[in-house]
């Protein structure tokens, strides 16, 4: 299944994409959220559209939300690939480094990235975005892992270098500006993405490539990510986690290259659809 | 007005504390969450409260819930009061340190602190906890900052030293296991506090005395947080603030000190009432 937002943003409503078209499932359900996936939502939503055409289909002039609700945490994984490290200048880490972005910075795929004010290195990052299924506490081994995801998306980690970087040494700072975090345009559920590990991922910026990679190249791979976290937080249904960026941010280019308001961002993960952001001062 | 919830925990409900009873409004209001802070609440709760004997008194025996609504996010200032930024071998800021804690780690006053499992480090940190009342952007001056507040709280920040500062450089993970923010019991409105930046901090450990401090020794004052917070980020009403950490923390002692089963916190600041909660292992 392929879940789907759509709707002005802070109102959006659940809908699914099927045969190429957006089915709307708010007669049914409220939204994609913690309760949803908490309390097996996806296997009741997968009842119900045994019979798509029972429900409305989306005009396409509808906006498209976020894939699912505003989430409890955004948690990202730093350095998560070894030819991104190397890039920023950083060594390959021991064990999978942990941030968080704020949660309203999650977004539309087709939404405007916001250069913040004063930003001069407002950065690109093409990501393969997990969203959790149920609560994950203390696992006991890597593969229990499998059974705590509800399917994963395309994510867009927007960066400022200089605020992440320069500004006091925590990341945070840099991470959170608003609209930081497009998320889209659909959640595939695992049962849709054969292998999570062999995925291609591509960015490019006013139509010139920047990014490619593939999700093989992870240091920690998502199953590992998942036990990793667990061991220091609950996870709770409807986090989404960040997993890291390939090679080709701004900040590794000589000299690095920055977005600037009419900037157009493209990204794409292999089966989990694209993204498109045009760039706006805040 | 002293806002309050109570009940059990997930399912809390808001009150008040008014001449020392605990008066229950889930009659009125739903939660003291974003949308109540965001819409007024308090400007009309105040008028409901002008005769609070119609409201129940809760029972002594309901359990204090955190004094807000889960919030969007918490976030955390680092190294806001020079001693204990020397205490922690860390130079002073030249501006705020910002992390972020999951909002999930938010849990009542008097709620058990978990010692996470593999954890040798875990640490206390009384802090000022400061509630957002309507969205904070790009705030122009540090004096606009004082028409964002709903209140101030009592907060426990608590922290895991090893996860913190040694797996990989960002906080986060040492700063989001459960039950690591109790909060609470009330939160002051910002009338009942005649000088924040006056105000006297404490944090015992089975009764000996570790953390004394005083609001005035922040370096950076709560105004001056939340305006440098709005220029990287919207801050949303019911957010939390945690400002900073007064010197006395368990990683300054030498040898340091930090917490095990059986321990018991009781921390507390002046006319923003006190916490205790005992220490089990997760």
């Amino acid at each position: 299944m392929k879940l789907i937002r759509f709707g002005e943003s802070g109102n959006e409503k659940p809908g699914v994409l099927i045969n190429g078209e957006r089915k709307d499932l708010s007669s049914v359900f409220q939204d994609w959220d913690r309760q949803f996936f908490q309390n097996d939502g996806l296997k009741i939503l997968k009842e119900y559209i045994k019979n798509p055409s029972v429900f409305p289909t989306i005009d396409d002039a509808e906006r498209w939300g976020a894939c699912v609700a505003r989430p409890g945490k955004v948690i990202c994984i730093g350095l998560n690939y070894s030819d991104h490290a190397a890039e920023s200048g950083m060594a390959i880490p021991e064990e999978p480094i942990i941030f968080q972005k704020g949660s309203n910075t999650v977004v539309g795929p087709f939404d405007n990235i916001l250069i913040p004010r004063n930003s001069v290195k407002t950065d690109w990052e093409v990501e393969l975005g997990v969203v959790i299924s149920k609560d994950a506490r203390y696992l006991n081994s890597v593969e229990d892992a499998k059974d705590y995801i509800a399917g994963y998306c395309t994510s867009h980690d927007v960066s400022e270098r200089a605020f992440q970087l320069e500004r006091g040494g925590q990341w945070t700072k840099g991470k959170s500006c608003d609209n930081f975090n497009p998320l889209g345009p659909y959640l595939s559920t695992t049962d849709e993405v054969a292998n999570v590990q062999n995925l291609k991922m591509s960015l490019s910026v006013n139509g010139v490539q920047k990014q490619t990679g593939n999700t093989s190249f992870m240091i920690f791979d998502v199953y590992h990510v998942i036990h990793h976290l667990s061991q220091f937080m609950t996870l709770e249904a409807g986090d989404i986690i960040n997993t890291g960026t390939p090679p080709g941010v701004g900040l590794g280019f000589d000299p690095p290259q920055y977005l600037k308001e009419g900037d157009v961002v493209e990204l794409e993960i292999e089966g989990l659809g694209s993204q498109k952001q045009s760039c706006i001062n805040a």
